[in-house]
């Protein structure tokens, strides 16, 4: 296994991100064990990342919880998936630079590891196991506060996170419309491969959608997605 | 809304379940609003239902993962999967008698909704949340570890967790014998409630097992989960 900047390890030492992180640790070893891709060998940062996830979803679950007091739980739950997914840890990772301090395997360095999303993630979660395991609770919990700070009030939309059905449903249910219907118009392809194609139907207007998608329900999302933006965006299809 | 016992609310007041908890609540009104479910009304415990859930996610896999130190991430994601579920929730939920606290509105109550497992598992999750808001993370923390100290210490046998293809590809593996292949050999029914058949056949024996789902994907979960009793227990079939 190889360390990145290995010819200047002054760089991009764990003490560096433990700084930038604003956390003293008493155990380090945990620290370099989260930064440890499993292309690094046997001892990495898979089970850190499992814990760290959790300690995560926690976190952000009470401060969505208390920052939107009267919100449904439903909004609370997207608004989490879209701060907690991949695209939105990897960001807060480049923040960090993450990737200079990442441990990969020489395949997975090679082919630029320390800059992908995925990687870049788990070595975020691990980290924050290693916070949690060394400092406890409260400390990881106000590392994760300050790291969500901008994320969390900058909170999208919470309809534009919800699946395109469901946007669809809502939308003609408060325009007291009747709900649209899906039906089959197609499939191709073998039985292992089929493309389904699904028009939605509205049941007061003529409009008609189309979607298509490996499954029936991909189909009809994408038809909802269709029809939605027909309703609300006529001009520009 | 109806409490359940209202003749005799001395019998299931949230007082004694605080007690059966070892909690003493500063704020009552946290766990009253754990045990109304959203039939009972607008207040209702979805949103602690959201946070406990998520608290106790971490604190099982904090416990995961120090009771098991050895064991990689993707067996102690199963065995959390199996802690967390539903059903386990519900044999916890009825150790406490939790059913007989709850507040539901009168179809729910009617209908017996304080026995259903669902019901149970959310007024649990939300319980948790109530104590930890009510008295922190420690507390929280320890009355998990109570509650769920005998379902840790009897983990069902992490193999029997995987699903079916994964299962049957590792027993092979570890038999060094050739991995199976899928095919669906038949389809029927219209496109939008098709019945799947799916083959699993083995590069190295004539067997073959089939397996039938509403989808390609559950047809050859049906299939491997069928070759791998052949397998283990040919006698049996």
């Amino acid at each position: 296994m190889l360390a990145l900047n290995s010819t200047n390890p002054q760089i991009a030492t764990p003490e560096k991100l433990a700084q930038r992180l604003g956390v003293q640790f008493a155990q380090p070893q945990l620290l370099e064990m989260a930064l440890r891709h499993r292309s690094a060998g046997h001892v990495n940062n898979e089970r850190l990342e499992f814990l760290g996830d959790s300690i995560l979803n926690m976190v952000i679950a009470e401060r969505l919880y208390h920052l939107h007091a009267s919100a449904p739980e439903g909004e609370l739950s997207r608004w989490r998936a879209s701060l907690v997914r991949e695209e939105s840890l990897a960001v807060i990772a480049r923040e960090l630079s993450l990737g200079s301090y990442l441990v990969l395997g020489s395949g997975e360095l090679k082919s630029g590891g320390f800059r992908r999303d995925s990687i870049l993630a788990d070595a975020l979660e691990a980290t924050i196991g290693a916070v949690y395991l060394d400092q406890g609770f409260a400390v990881a919990k106000t590392m994760l506060e300050r790291l969500f700070e901008p994320m969390l009030t900058h909170l999208p939309d919470a309809a534009s996170l919800k699946d395109p059905k469901t946007r669809l449903q809502e939308f003609l249910q408060s325009a007291k419309r009747e709900l649209p219907t899906y039906e089959v118009s197609d499939t191709r392809g073998q039985a292992h491969k089929q493309v389904f194609e699904v028009t939605c139907h509205l049941a007061d207007s003529a409009q008609t959608a189309l979607g298509r998608g490996s499954s029936r329900r991909k189909a009809e999302q994408a038809a909802a997605e269709r029809m939605y933006a027909l309703l609300t965006h006529p001009k520009n299809e």
